[in-house]
């Protein structure tokens, strides 16, 4: 999916929430089995709740691979349940040298037929080239984390912040058409700088919900004239509830964020 | 495998090959099926004829991945192929938030059984953490990695160059005991200042052979006390010949670098 008809789609449905597919078998509800066929069973009563209210699914690759090649079958079929109106991402944080990033590449756009994939910056140019040599396909490179690690090295300074040398760098090897970035919503405070450096590209947004990010503060700061996010929930719709109403909780649970994302994007005179 | 058990099968086996499971379908010999089936029988036959002369295997997930679930499988049936005796490297380098992350390391170490996994280090102590939480098992975190985009981001200087402080900050979340760095050959010159930061800890070095990197120099500057290194040949074994001679070349090309390491273990008196 390109750019122009991912900024469509959020216009039409009148949201810019990604549910993240982080389905941990320990977590679902009771009536479903604790393996594979319960995973894809509950992915697809989650999608099925949700997909009215939301532009972009994001499956993590971990809750699939700790089921062996099992697990990687519910992914394939995960995604093959998703609506074609949807943007999918894998949530893989890969980043290799460059043949072997070719590598994944084709398995996440070619083999699992993904729009982008999570990209780790640490290894360079030739890691993250790959994942940007594909039409309507995304790279999705880390920027500034929502997790309490990205202050060991993210913040470190070299005249500025290895995460803005990140952005600056890394801007370079694609364009708002092939690349975004993952900032964490629990670092809203740095939005506002980030935007000075890639004031165009999309940024996807985690850590709201479950990890403590404001969503008002994320838009504040985030939005730009294309809207310019993909802002994801994951545990606070997946596991709304635990018991029978999960999929009326899901549904429910990403709603309401619609619901705030429809009256930010008016207040932002964006619709 | 733990470090004890890990330095007297070096001594041993007069070896501290890693063999790089590189298994690109489009490279394999002619008389192999270019899918599932052809790679897990290459693999095969590629541990048969380089098992006397390394210590341990070290299978790109990439190579798999874009096989999709067979892949999975035949990533599953490589690893059940190589004998006990060897160590065995998942080389995924992943790296996500804790409880992502711990799902990481249950795929690599409780479902595919490895010794170890590649961790990127962007996300912080706590993207690596889980890792470290399994008896006998081993993290083996990115440092300085072998190919051109590692001057991107590893040499930015905040007092000292970046990956300096990825060895400095993250020795501390482990020990020698499950801890490993990825140094690539190509930066054998900056394996005099690695070894004052990490003495003790074991190197996996990549980028000899098709890389370039030289094994003399790795050993001048890598060699410890306890050996301390594990050096990766991957391209240069596995595709020695692609013709119907590829296993006697591979095995070749192992028992050549072997005989290498015997006689640099012997001139620095570790064997």
């Amino acid at each position: 999916m390109d750019r122009e008809a991912l900024i469509a789609a959020i216009r039409t449905r009148q949201s810019f929430l990604c549910v993240g597919l982080d389905s941990d078998l320990e977590k679902l509800p009771s009536s479903f089995s604790k393996d594979a066929a319960g995973m894809l069973a509950f992915n697809k009563a989650i999608i099925a709740a949700t997909k009215a209210y939301c532009v972009a699914y994001k499956p993590n690759t971990a809750f699939y691979e700790v089921l062996g090649k099992e697990g990687w079958a519910v992914l394939e079929e995960t995604i093959a349940a998703i609506p074609d109106t949807h943007f999918i991402i894998a949530d893989a944080k890969r980043g290799d040298i460059g043949n072997t990033s070719r590598q994944y590449a084709k398995a996440f756009f070619e083999g699992l037929q993904c729009d982008a994939v999570t990209v780790a910056p640490y290894m360079g140019e030739d890691s993250v080239a790959p994942f940007l040599q594909f039409p309507g396909k995304w790279a999705i490179v880390l920027a500034l984390t929502s997790n309490a690690g990205s202050r060991d090295f993210q913040h470190l300074t070299d005249q500025k912040p290895f995460y803005q040398h990140v952005l600056a760098q890394s801007q370079q090897w694609g364009t708002p058409e092939n690349l975004m970035y993952v900032v964490g919503a629990t670092q809203a405070e740095a939005l506002s700088t980030i935007r000075d450096i890639v004031p165009d590209h999309f940024l996807l947004v985690p850590g709201i919900g479950a990890q403590g990010g404001r969503l008002e503060d994320v838009a504040r700061y985030g939005l730009n004239k294309d809207i310019g996010l993909l802002v994801n929930a994951s545990r606070s719709i997946l596991f709304a509830s635990q018991d029978d109403d999960f999929q009326e909780a899901a549904s429910h649970a990403a709603q309401e964020i619609q619901i705030k994302m429809r009256n930010l994007l008016e207040h932002h005179k964006l619709l």
